[in-house]
C-alpha cells in the first residue's frame, strides 16, 4: 500500500483531501503544523478529524512563524479583516496571508514524506483560496514538485515527488458534497480564523464567510453550528 | 540599501557567508533555526558570530524537524558516524542528513524575507557539502529561487527572488582563507555535530573532519582550537 503525508489543518478542506487520500487507496499519514496560529482550536479539531477520516496515523509539528511577522494570523497586533459582505473575498491577497506558509508546511511534509518513504503529499488547496494566497495556486504546486525532485535523497536517487490537490478545482459548495460523499463528519472540522471566547466561530472572517458560502451553495445546513448553538 | 536574509547556524560557513553578504553591500539579516538539533551548542556560537560579523538584526526560529525522524542529527537514537580517515567523506548521502533540512530553512528565510521587503537570501550551502547532501547542489537552490517566485505575495507582483550561496564553489581551504580576509572571527563559530560534555568537538564526525582538513589546506592553525584547547 503506497504512503501519503496528507496536511491536516483541523478544517473542512483538509479533512475532505484527507478522505480522497483514503478513498484513492493511499496509507494516509495525517500531519498538523502549530505554526503559531491564533485559531490554536484548529490542532485539537485536526486529531478528531484524523482519528475519524481514518488516517493511519497523526503527528503534530511546531514552527515559529510569528517571529517573522506580517500576517493577521500570527501577529495579535494584526486585526482579521471581518467582512459583511462576502464579494470582497478574492480581491487581493488578504491580512491573513501568512508569508510562505504553504512552503514551510510542503516543506514539513516532504521532510517526513523522506522518513516515512512517501513520494505522495496532499494539501487542500483550492480554487477559492487561489484567488486570494499565491501558495494555493497550481503553479505554487508544480514548483513545489520540481523542487522535491532535487530536494531529497529519493530525488537524487531518481524517484519523484506528487503534490496532490483534490480539491483544487472544486467551489466550496463541491467540497461539502465531496465530504458528504465520503461521509466526512463536518461537524468535527473547524474554519473560523478569529474565534472568540469559548471557541466560538466569529461568522464574519473570510474563512466563516467561505464555509458558510460552501454550506449555502450545497443547500445544507452547517453540522459545527448545529452541534455548538 | 537593499535588505537581505542570510542562514546563520553558527558554523564556519554561514559566518563567512554572512561577511560575504555584507561586503557585497547588503544590510543582512541573520536567521538562526533552532531544528532540533544536537549541537545545540551552535546556537549560542551564532548571536556571538552575528554580532560581531556585524549582522543588521539577528532572530531565532524554531522548528521541530526530529517529529519526522531519521536523521542523526535529530534522533539521539541515530549515532553520528566517526571517520578515522576524512576520505571517505562524501562517499553517499550521509546519516547526519536531515530530511528536507534546507527546504525547511530556506521556507523559513523567505517568509522573514517577505515581511522584511528582501529579495535575497544568502546560505553557506558549499561543494563539499554537495557531494554529500541533494539539498546543498546548484540545482536545489535554482528550484527554490523557482519556487520562492510563484509562492509569495512579491512573486505575484512580478517581483524575483535570488538565492545567493558565495561558498558554493569554494572548497574548504579556500573558505578558511576568505574568512580571514573578511576578517571573519573564526574562534567564535562551532562546526562539530556531536559535542562531548563540556561542549568540547569530537574531532571525529564529518563537521570536525571538514573544518579540520580547511584550515591544514589554508596553513593555518584553527583559532577554537588554540581558544579552547
Amino acid at each position: 500500500m503506497r504512503r501519503a503525508v496528507v496536511l491536516l489543518s483541523g478544517g473542512m478542506d483538509s479533512a475532505t483531501t484527507l478522505a480522497e487520500a483514503i478513498a484513492q487507496g493511499f496509507e494516509a499519514h495525517a500531519l498538523t503544523v502549530r505554526y503559531g496560529q491564533r485559531h490554536e482550536v484548529e490542532l485539537e479539531r485536526a486529531a478528531a478529524v484524523a482519528h475519524a477520516v481514518g488516517a493511519a496515523s497523526h503527528r503534530l509539528a511546531s514552527v515559529d512563524l510569528a517571529f517573522a511577522g506580517g500576517s493577521a494570523l500570527t501577529d495579535p497586533s494584526i486585526p482579521v479583516p471581518k467582512s459583511r459582505e462576502d464579494e470582497t473575498i478574492g480581491a487581493g491577497i488578504p491580512a491573513t496571508y501568512v508569508p510562505a506558509r504553504n512552503t514551510v508546511l510542503l516543506s514539513l511534509a516532504l521532510a517526513w514524506a523522506e522518513a516515512l518513504g512517501a513520494r505522495d503529499l496532499f494539501i487542500g488547496a483550492n480554487a477559492v483560496d487561489y484567488s486570494g494566497y499565491p501558495d494555493c495556486r497550481p503553479a505554487f504546486l508544480e514548483a513545489f514538485e520540481a523542487l522535491a525532485g532535487v530536494a531529497t535523497k529519493a530525488g537524487v536517487e531518481g524517484e519523484s515527488f506528487r503534490v496532490h490537490a483534490p480539491l483544487m478545482r472544486l467551489t466550496k459548495g463541491e467540497i461539502v458534497r465531496r465530504a458528504l460523499e465520503l461521509r466526512v463528519d463536518l461537524s468535527l472540522t473547524w474554519s473560523c480564523y478569529d474565534p472568540a471566547p469559548g471557541k466560538v466561530p466569529c461568522g464574519r472572517c473570510d474563512a466563516c464567510l467561505l464555509r458558510a458560502r460552501g454550506f449555502r451553495d450545497a443547500g445544507i445546513e452547517d453540522p459545527a453550528l448545529r452541534a455548538r448553538p
